[in-house]
């Protein structure tokens, strides 16, 4: 279980949204309500895009709760766009290497949930994974897997469709080492331009999901925040849970959905389908 | 707010009371239930007798459920008598020296509670340690603090009215400086043969520590462990929180109370009674 | 032992000066070749001023050599006015409380050297500082305490004519313990807009400490960066040692000397003379 | 890089070969003086067999000098059977999972050296290792998946024979691949009864490493120390670098060779020949 939290539209400081909101990300790694787990204390990570080339990612072991680090580029990091992810580990040791979000080039990759039996899937999914990127594997979770499949399946080219063929090619995997429930997520993904965010479970509830409803709601946020007065249209949030001190503004991803954010404050939903097609995996190896 | 255990006793693996009990340390690190915080993931510390000279001390800044050498150690170290302390920090930074047991030669200390008003106190106490000491202070918490004045009060002599002498000047400094309800306490001492505890707070109710019952209750504790129908009535535990799977055979140590525990299974109350006599204290620089 | 590095310039990103460069502070981590070790593996930290109120600080346990988060902050982070220092720890934990540069409000110090007998002087030293400033003093490290004493002898006044103060009255205190060669140092100071440096020891060959000549030189640091040729006369650096790749330009500050940079490339000299005026420190409480 | 030394004899707390010795492992940590680098500062740890079932292991990411937890468990930990190794990263990360040693069942394994070309080769050597131990594979080293592979080719029946299989299925896919010098190692197994050591190298010389010549030689070690003056027959040190007080009694494992230690201080040497045999590789899926 883990909750995590994007951003997109004007340049914030990243504390407004991570510190200074109630029921934020970081209260959320201590008191999450609608997640398995109340804690979500086994590291965390942020990605953001803004100075210097591609995205930076930070990550730590340490509870995001207590991380002074954390604070301090909180509070002096401004970006338009940035991903924030809190994590309980589920088997996996707690590493830097295991934290999200996950990075190749100028994408950043999140994850809520988990892959069933992936001890026992974890061999097949990672002899899918493109040769070519099986090195770049470090650490050893799920998701770390999940993102390198989804790149060989296509995420640079169309991020929501190689999820749906990533997720089609787990669940057929499953399903023939006899795993049942193979997949439990909310995605977030992002290029630095566009972001895109999944909820999708195999069987039963997926992870809770939210995207703001509209500027207005977000200037509501912060009434008296001189900041957030000025927002614009553009300004976008996907969380896995909604900041409380804003209730009402925030509407629920539906089941089986993909959403995708552009600049501009565009919010567009389309169904999310995962299929597996064997020809169009030319790089399996079995 | 913090939680700690201890056991004075035949020789057990410490993983029988950390990690094969019902709601033992570890799991109060994550879920405590008689605490002001459910979690206790600020980092942790243990501090046994056994092999080599004097006590072993294992702090780590990882929460105790996280931390794979912890059950490493649980899992291949045998000790009569040992003290283990989960911690939420209260303001004081995330970082071993912060965390319990304290040790100076064979005297270990720990803390669930706190000093009030700490940054307004913490130059007067630390002024009333004795200069000797003073340099032993690594850290940051009030608790460090407290056992040093505790040692310089006499807590090798007689570690209850150390403490007394001890919580009585931290009330009286308090007063002066306009800090009211002072001291927020349960305490654990032990010299490697004795067991103390302490209960007690200036105002309000103090936090919770219980005293197992008796060695039949111990007994019930593992029915199908072989190790624990063995024991024998020289076993005691002292604890923040019940262990779960034992209901009804932990007795609660009444407020404004000190145990002493020694070996043989005794078990001694006594009222704790803080006062500060300014001629007992000659150390004292102001 | 440690070693540190300060920039005010133009803005940069902070990995031109921590990896893009040959011998810089990173592999001084690793190889320093004029300090008392060459191993500087205890933590580091770095402090910059740039986006957000007041100057931001990074501190790591890690050392610099193979913190993965050093390399992100540096390549995504620009800043006109910065300082990073690599620690060898003398005796104090590795702990971040630890890691400099310590901070109050817009000010950062560094400080490479040590306190001699600060075991013995260490009681005497934190009593002289401000009681209001004492509570802010969380690690257990004589440059901390140096730093709060210079805060208590004005050090927000007047930083250089601070530190004189501050060392005699070290000086002082240890001479009246039966301390010899009290002070060993290099210090570097900043309030965002000003950077001054100190070199200076009470007896013997400080540490090592040199600045930048000029632009020219800084110029020719970077020959194929065009960052770098774009250099203007406001850029200066300091350094514990010189950056291998550009020999000859580094000017040796003179032991016992103060400099002072300001914005525009302005290097200003001075002779370094600790004095011990008893009036002067009304808030010493012995 | 890296350096480590290994224990077969009577009971010994770990410390009086870790710090109470002239150049030991700590100290080899810091200022290694015949491997490729002098520091070896990318984490540690330590596997010991004696109480509790099957072998501790204790690993952490501070640099061996700094960790005060090292100290501890040394100073109060009686083995007569561990292994400590001391770790250089060369491109993997710095996490726990990457520190040495990598244990499975009574199965303790340490390395110094390197796979050539492991980015090409890693999932040629993780495809190799049998299917039903992949999913034990938590962090990214070459040496992590060495031991999976001499697992898979019978480590647990005949420790040197199964490593000649593995080195010779690694230089035969190193081949394949074009990478030259494959393997640089060597390697320190135990079973909690048996010590084996192995020095090789594909080309070039390999790694240093020795063994005490006899235990007059560890009697010499410590003189004036009662517990060394008691040794017997039995022990046995295997260490990268001689301990510096004991010039003269370490005799160089040769190149391209295996030792065996048993208890009662035996020790055989015999050539290590490394061959593949494509019919001795079932689980081979390529």
């Amino acid at each position: 279980m883990c909750r995590w939290m994007a951003w997109l539209g004007q340049p914030v400081l990243i504390e407004e949204l991570l510190f200074n909101t109630q029921h934020g990300i970081v209260d959320q790694s201590l008191h999450a309500r609608m997640g398995a787990e109340p804690t979500n204390g086994d590291g965390f990570g942020m990605g953001w895009y803004g100075t210097g080339a591609g995205p930076a990612v930070y990550r730590s072991i340490s509870p995001a709760w207590a991380d002074p680090n954390l604070r301090e580029l909180a509070a002096h990091v401004e970006s338009p766009l940035f991903l924030t992810h809190v994590r309980a580990a589920i088997g996996s040791p707690v590493q830097e290497t295991n934290c999200h979000p996950f990075r190749r080039g100028p994408w950043l990759f999140v994850h809520n949930g988990y892959i069933a039996g992936f001890d026992v899937l974890r061999r097949d999914l990672m002899l899918a994974v493109d040769p070519g990127l099986f090195a770049e594997i470090h650490g050893s979770t799920d998701t770390e897997v999940v993102f390198h499949l989804a790149l060989t399946f296509g995420l640079e080219d169309d991020p929501i469709s190689a999820l749906e063929r990533t997720v089609g090619f787990i669940e057929s995997a499953a399903e023939q080492r006899g795993v049942a429930a193979a997949v439990q997520a909310s995605f977030g993904v992002s290029d630095g331009t566009t972001l895109w965010a999944v909820r999708y479970a195999t069987e039963g509830r997926p992870r809770s999901l939210f995207a703001s409803a509209d500027v207005d709601a977000v200037r509501r946020l912060h009434p008296d925040n001189p900041r957030f007065q000025r927002l614009s249209e553009d300004d976008r949030l996907i969380v896995s849970e909604p900041f409380s001190d804003l209730p009402g503004v925030w509407q629920e991803i539906p089941e089986a959905t993909a959403v995708t954010v552009r600049r501009g404050g565009v919010l567009e939903e389309r169904p999310f389908r995962p299929r597996y097609e064997q020809s169009s995996c030319p790089k399996l190896s079995r």
